[in-house]
């Protein structure tokens, strides 16, 4: 069995898609061929049920399908499961179901309400009771998504308090000073550790790291970029990690686009042959023939830019 | 079997709460009183899974639950089932589960995303392809909730497109206004009429009614006042309407209050004997001590004033 | 001169509204009216130049010439003055202005941006650090308008930190458990005093006088039920207060929608005398014909049931 | 004095930030330097007094005095300045000193208030209306900064029945298919072409150029990477277009971060030498010592990729 996740959790976790028939139905195959590719191309876990992977259009039989699924072909690489739900005991049920599946641990964004750090502190401080102190929990802190921002403060709380909160997914925007801030407050000898992975698609990857980010946890399409700029930078090669990404940049920024990204990120996932359909579940974004060949120029442009390297 | 609801549907549509056990379990036998109790009162029909029904903190089976046990009690009465979800194919197979077992129509809210009018219709236009001509749809025009205020123009659109939409869930605030744009449409004769009942607790129901609205469909846990209102103002008796309306003004208003409401109405359900346990599923909004006595006053300040009049 | 706000401060502020002619310059003259019919009717002082003062429409002179003319009228009545503003150094300004003519204060809300607590926490640092510490400042806690929900925990932090900082214009929506919270706070020695009065067009104040408020800042058009309200209940006649108060509530809640609601507000001053024009700023609410019919109704209801009383 | 905006106007405005001291005054010396700045690296035309030039926080004197400093020292460049204002009358008084003074346009974009596609075409008409229709209007169409999203088909609606709005600053995001959708309605003969110029700091223009889009209208502090982009483009040098603009993304998204960009902005024009300080004014970004360094890296980073390609 996998490791779970800590505070010390470092690395690429890629935000997996969900590969779906052009039926809409999920496709595990696909499934399967996917988590290959990640593998493949050497992240270091795998975060499941995230936003990008469409769980809240799924039933809650099909989130455990997918699990089952990932986790038979995962084997020893930790594989984090977005369990966030309107529901308290939804989000409970799935996160006790993860676990003894083998999860690494869950991941779970502030509920919707009011953006009162009081409710949301109080909501954190719920779910860790729900979910008894042993399950490892990763903070999804994602305000263009959820419409919640949060301070640094209120991070630091909860993961001081509650000794399960051992991860933050990084995906506030703006968010490199976030980064310093945390780090900061860790010179205190009182104060624990946090694992930062970032999100957003990685698209400040490389400045992350510099502030002490531990790595990435995003779905760009191109995994081995997350990888290879992660690894670089870990190795002290802090330039040419740089160099590496930034050669992504301009298909990364792409993928980027608030909710029409999924479609570009399924799109090219199905170009490299890591899925089957490039079909998001309705109501989500379609590409158009314009949108193709638009993402097709910028994948060409990525391989002649990538070729004149080598 | 009950009529479906249509394009002159009038009377009180009473959202339905959904009873809880103190540990969170569906109440089935509470469920069934609190059908009983709405009855009793004189309403015209029932919604059930809506927001304050806080349907979308349960699983798909649990809301096929309530659908169950709520058809086997209502006989002739109409019932509209809240099929909201963020999932289309989830949307179409609730709303299939409830005509197949009797209910009257389907209400369906915006989909999360940009407030972008044409993404909405879009939206409603796929909507409507998935559940098939036959099924009637209640348009839910609730921006404080939703976060997606749309215009009268959008609304008329697609009630004039789609011949299934026949209704709409008023409760744009403010609203007024809106409803004199809606009825002044209709005075050309290729546009079709649609039926109002209006949201928002009632807070607006006398003035609603004057401008052409066709009853209520809210919550308010006292639904005999919103039955006799559109009784007496169905009768003309437009002063009398609102003298009584006025009464329950104090209480209405308390039970409006966004989000921490839910838990006044069920405290007042229970109360009344409707419900055994008060309690809103986590995470939701829970009474204290002095909200408790705060509106034990205010329901024996009613009293006190009904009793007067008699 | 008039007494500064302070951390004991109670009774009834009144939200001037800002009388313009139909052409859309201020309208002095009515202005002064108002002032007299506000006096008149008992408020213990009056706010100007706040969101219902349509301030953001206003030039720099204009504001400073309602500033002039109110407080030439007011003699020892205390004025707070609205002074949010995007830019630091016009607030400051403006400020400087209102308290050399002699405000008793100023009101400022959550400047726009993300609702992060520490944001606003040191948005308004350095506010006070930007008018000094002898300016007395009032906390305007408005979500619904500002977008920016707030603890009551920032609010205390703040309060106890900057002794100027001696008032909150409370209207968060539901708000009645704030004021719980911030008064239970109060019990501890160590922490100083707030001011508390409720905004929200007063569409709780019965109830928001029982937690521990001190009276009202908000502008209905119907001061005196406001004032009589507050006066009876700290002569210790809570349920004289509430019944005096109910007898109001139909109108204050039609007064009460969000943006129209000025319009209405204007409408009765205009039909009340205090002021010539009932218009509104571009681009501001008008009143349809319907609408003033309706206003109409609403005051011809309430003159019959205050009429019963007497 | 310079052409007006017009339907076919082409090429790049850029924003202009506004210079001030340290003290926070405007800073004219400064901003005639950056005026001869963007000049000099080839712009078409300027847009003075946008958001990122800060206007909502300066007066109406300030405001008319940098339109004076800068109509003194561009000659026949066109300028459009933005008037966006929460009064109309304001508005209309600074379109008209604005125009008076030689400008070439005004921007305005919609005004705060629901995202009701009806009210923010009625707040256009009203616009138009209040300037008469000699006046050139660019629509500003950024909902990230106004939470206001609006379809193409307003957009065209409001370009057919109001000859005067001749321009679209493009900020939606995503926006790529909204501008194929705008070029897509303009194959009808009726339909009256509009410019269309893209913001977003530039983030995907020559995705834009390549979808028909007229050029930028933002304010990268790099204007000769828009302006060749453009020029190449419009060469049908598409490719080199691109390649040249891909080696600017990696500090184009640094400075593409909402609310802190601005610093980051004004930073690199300091270090470029275009203006004195890299002030803002408060309540505005600062820079840190980190984030000066981590900007510096990205400038010298930019500089060896361009000096490798020479």
């Amino acid at each position: 069995m996998a490791d779970r996740i800590n505070r010390h959790t470092s690395g690429v976790y890629i935000i997996a898609a969900t590969p779906f028939t052009d039926q809409g139905a999920i496709d595990h195959e696909s499934l399967r061929r996917l988590v290959d590719f990640y593998i493949g191309h050497g992240v270091t876990g795998l975060t499941i049920l995230g936003m990008m992977g469409e769980a809240n259009k799924m039933t809650g039989d099909e989130r455990r399908a997918v699990i089952d699924t990932v986790l038979a072909r995962t084997g020893d690489l930790p594989v984090v499961v977005g369990v966030s739900d309107p529901g308290l005991g939804n989000l409970t049920n799935l996160a006790s179901y993860a676990m003894d599946e083998g999860a690494a641990g869950v991941m779970v964004a502030p509920s919707a309400g009011p953006a009162r750090e009081d409710r949301i502190e109080g909501y954190f401080h719920a779910v860790c009771e729900a979910l008894g102190p042993d399950v490892p929990v990763c903070f999804q802190d994602f305000p263009l998504a959820t419409g919640l921002p949060v301070s640094p403060a209120l991070i630091r709380r909860l993961s001081q308090e509650r000794a399960q909160i051992v991860m933050l997914k990084h995906e506030d925007w703006p968010g490199l000073t976030k980064i310093t801030q945390l780090r900061k407050q860790e010179e205190a000898p009182e104060v624990a550790r946090l694992s930062i992975l970032c999100g957003n698609g990685g698209l400040y990857l490389p400045q992350e790291l510099q502030r002490g980010a531990d790595g990435a946890m995003t779905g760009f399409a191109y995994p081995e970029a997350l990888v290879q700029t992660v690894a670089l930078h870990q190795a002290g090669r802090v330039d040419e990690a740089e160099d590496l990404f930034d050669r992504y940049i301009p298909i990364l920024r792409h993928e980027q686009q608030p909710g029409f990204g999924l479609a570009v990120r399924k799109y090219v996932l199905m170009k490299r042959g890591a899925i089957t359909s490039a079909a998001t579940r309705a109501p989500g974004p379609k590409m158009s023939a314009m949108d193709a060949a638009e993402t097709d120029r910028l994948m060409a442009r990525l391989e002649a830019r990538l070729a004149d390297r080598l």
